[in-house]
């Protein structure tokens, strides 16, 4: 039988995946599944979008543009206009997904053995990708006690060496939902500019912030246009992401050159989903006055009710729609199957994302859980209740 | 400035795009470009994919299941059976594309240095999977002269060494036309397993065969189970490259395993796409009769006519929908940006693709041109006129 390759063999597996046969077999045995552990929103996708598609007049679904249709990329620009970021068409490629945009630019950014510094704890994809391109990911901690802000830049310089190709930051963060300051994007962007070094801001969260807080993208500083990557998608900003549209931006000219041809191998984006995409972009702003509202909603409820747990430490978001948990146990994956396996309140139980798989040091995060708040505050009152009671008993307090 | 990556600088542009600001250049100048190069269908997509996305009722566009939809994968599953291929959905993972099939199958059956054996000339992005994934692509010749049938094996073995980890072949051949044999299948399934190495079949173009002929599948062949890799695609199957859809089969349950984990870091395919496609699974067989009736008048007409051609040499097809001529001139590439620089016929040129960029051996193919016959007839044959006046003219004869 042929072998499979190392790199096949070193990908990771989703740190959820372990544990979905333990929430299939609870389905089975009846036991109703509140999910906390998934980034797929609940709320509706703007019906301009769902018209556009509904109403297409396509009648041979044709290959589009490998960078993305050309109307669609100048109004992505005009979208950027409104919020101070200044690109034009030709600085953003058209991606399947901000998952693609993350591949072309490891793969144009970094050689196999190259580093990658990521603030950990990150989007555990992050791994997926380094791992597919041969690239390492060099963690550098960030502190639940201090809500997951940015490590000190000393932190990254001592980590920083011929090998490092870039920093990569979330922005606003998954899973932490810490949303960086404008003060401390401007030190990324000297750090950056001092070592020669590509930032790239995965700002897929960039609409979800709070506390009348606002996004800093990395685009608005100058200096760094050279060494500035952007990772867009329409799936949270809309709740589209079965679109699977995302854009990779960059004044960069070499790196866009360059990303383009790793997205002429595979010919373009999706049609239907630039069609939705395309349209999204006209949504009244009303929509997102609303879902922001009600994510904040959620967030405060989610907060306050787990501050109330015994022993609980919460990094408090001020961005996307997660948090993290620290919990008063010393296995969260133990837990979390427990939960599935062994525990049910009226016949319900809570599915949680077990923290340690968004770290690259090994052991940290293993008392931490993520929670993604993209369920109603009924349901997400319900979650955590179910937590705190799952909690009590399996402690044995 | 950071600077990318080798591999990125490695990475091939596809054979057709220095010629574009050509094309464009023609186009400006008010010359009509009727174009041959390129393996965009013209035939209309099936109106019950059409009809589904119209009349689809999603509301929350969320993702799907990484590895495609189960209604779907079940009726690809049937699909194949009617093809007299034995698979289930546990051995189909649906893909953004063929393109997105290539390359899981690269990262998990292959690492850096590694080598895959290709008969050439093959469809150019093979080389781009190759590249990113650090794979070394060792061409094996087939010649015009046999239409391009299956090398001899003798031929494929002076090439295999510990390094190889697979042949990957395209059947039908883009951009040969080539339909391999059930012998020459016979024989490659003896060398797979003989080696102990996979066996790709890239059969995107399996529906288009001519002359009475049927295509066979490798996975037919029972005793290469765990060798076969299938890659597969709607894109011109049901005339729709623009939904992004194809799949990767095996029964190799490792290979599907590994794959699934580079299909994990990016999520899903896409869902408008993944409605299209599994409707497009009832288009009734009138269709496909039509379009193959349609295709091999087109076959039938384009050989005659370049056959008329003096000192041309035909590659003829029996498969898929491209055929390759050897011109008699020193170099294609040369007299493609001619046609489009300096040649019309009544306001119109043609764009070929030389066909150089379709092999990797340095200085093969360089007077061979590639001719996509994606046009009506009418088109077609005006256009063969043109090329056969432009040669005349380019020549000097
Ligand atoms: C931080 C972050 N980046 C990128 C992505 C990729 O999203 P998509 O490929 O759907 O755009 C996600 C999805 O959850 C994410 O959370
Ligand atoms: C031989 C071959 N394989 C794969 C593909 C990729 O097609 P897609 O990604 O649209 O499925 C093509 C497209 O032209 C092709 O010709």
């Amino acid at each position: 039988m042929p072998s499979i390759s190392n790199k096949g063999g070193n990908m990771p597996q989703s740190p959820i995946r372990k544990l979905v046969p333990f929430a299939e077999a609870a389905k089975k045995r009846g036991t109703q599944v509140i999910h906390l552990n998934i980034g797929q929103p609940d709320i509706k996708t703007p019906q301009i979008a769902l018209d556009a598609v509904k109403n297409n007049t396509v009648s041979v679904l044709a290959y589009s543009r490998t960078e993305g249709s050309e109307t669609y990329r100048d109004k992505i620009a005009q979208y950027y206009a409104k919020h101070q970021i200044e690109v034009d068409a030709s600085d953003i490629i058209v991606t399947t997904g901000g998952s693609e945009a993350l591949s072309f630019v490891m793969g144009s950014i970094a050689d196999a053995g190259d580093e990658v510094i990521i603030p950990e704890p990150f989007y555990a994809n992050y791994n997926g990708f380094a791992t597919a391109n041969g690239v390492t990911v060099v963690p550098v901690v960030s502190k639940i006690e201090e809500n997951f802000a940015l490590p000190p830049i000393a932190d990254f310089e001592k980590l920083i060496s011929e090998k490092t190709k870039a920093i990569l930051i979330c922005n606003p963060g998954n899973p932490t939902g810490y949303l960086y300051s404008a003060e401390e994007i401007a030190k990324l962007a000297e750090l950056v500019k001092k070592h020669d070094l590509f930032l790239v801001a995965d700002e897929v969260y960039r609409e979800f912030t709070y506390e009348g807080r606002t996004h800093q993208s990395i685009l608005t500083h100058d200096s760094i246009a050279d060494n500035a990557i952007v990772v867009d998608s329409v799936s949270k900003r809309y709740s589209m992401c079965g679109a699977r549209i995302g854009c990779l931006v960059s004044k960069n000219k070499e790196l866009i050159a360059t990303a383009l041809k790793f997205a002429q191998a595979r010919l373009s984006p999706p049609t239907y989903a630039q069609i939705a995409s395309e349209a999204a972009l006209d949504t009244p702003e009303s929509y997102f006055t609303d879902v922001i509202e009600e994510y904040d909603q959620r967030r405060k409820l989610l907060i306050s009710e787990l501050e109330k747990i015994d022993g609980i430490k919460v990094g408090k978001p001020s961005g996307a729609f997660y948090c993290i948990a620290e919990l008063p146990i010393a296995d969260a994956d133990h837990f979390a199957q427990w939960l599935l396996e062994s525990f049910e309140v009226d016949g319900e139980t809570v599915m949680v994302a077990p923290a340690a798989g968004f770290y690259a040091s090994p052991g940290l995060g293993k008392n931490q859980i993520r929670i993604a708040y993209v369920l109603e505050e009924k349901q997400l009152l319900k979650a955590v209740r179910i937590l705190a009671e799952g909690l009590t008993a399996y402690t044995g307090k």
